[in-house]
């Protein structure tokens, strides 16, 4: 009904082509992935984002808006997601002076990531890396840091921190 | 605290810093769009993508499992955001003979999509499209075919059907 390539800003039929498909993988890698996590281990995609960026700590605890800024989340998604895990065992917070607690990967949480990473990797592998080959992969590595320093440039409110300039 | 780049099935150094690039730059780039829409619009990512669904169909309308199939959202996830979205206007149900309502565009909805979707274009363009330009952009919708066809061929129970070979 709305044809939105026939004048203004709009792509041409290559470009649009070339969004769509890029946007059918992304959803794609993202539901592959997530589902793989959700079957055999039991995680979320969220779940696992949480616990690598921990994991990957300095001493496996970070502030809450550290991760807000990593994750990008808005804060009440964190806040929801971060007490849903605890609950679950996989992190404790942990009250220190600021008015942001400290969020610290437990053994169990650890032990998730530890167990999953591997089939994680070899997936992302397969599906991902291996598809695209060596050059191709570094060329998207090298466009996406440009993606990012370019919106990082033009927008100063809406962007993520590590987007800014 | 965890290396994931020593052993085992995981990416070398340079593979690992692309991939990372490319998480970083697909999140930079939605919350951006997002936000975007938001902030000028009053529309969320969800009810573009729903909106453009609809606004790209032959009548305006379709069958709920065709958005959920389209849109690869899960079931409840699709039921509630079309419940939120009929209560704004956007759309409406219409009972038909199938267990599956038809979805339809509303003319407020179709006024939505239609005075968004420039803006949107355009910063799709100026910062992913221009950025890559034309050879790179070409090659990764490519890969992105390439990508979206591995994966259906590698997994018939949890991709979406698209993807499916």
């Amino acid at each position: 009904m709305v044809d939105v390539s026939s004048n203004g800003p709009w792509l041409d039929d290559a470009e649009q082509k070339s969004w769509r498909s890029y946007l059918l993988m992304k959803r794609t890698l993202e539901t592959h992935l997530e589902r793989h996590l959700q079957r055999e281990f039991g995680l979320s995609g969220s779940d696992f984002e949480i616990l690598v960026n921990l994991s990957e700590s300095e001493a496996g605890r970070m502030r809450a808006f550290e991760l807000s800024r990593s994750t990008q989340w808005e804060k009440s998604r964190l806040s929801h997601h971060l007490t849903r895990m605890e609950k679950r065992g996989l992190i404790r917070k942990e009250a220190c002076d600021s008015r942001y607690p400290e969020i610290v990967i437990t053994e169990e949480g650890l032990a998730a990531i530890k167990e999953c990473a591997p089939a994680h990797a070899a997936r992302v592998r397969e599906f991902f890396v291996d598809v695209f080959g060596p050059e191709r992969f570094a060329i998207l590595g090298e466009v996406s840091d440009e993606v990012v320093g370019t919106i990082g440039k033009h927008c100063e409110d809406d962007c993520p921190l590590e987007a800014r300039s």
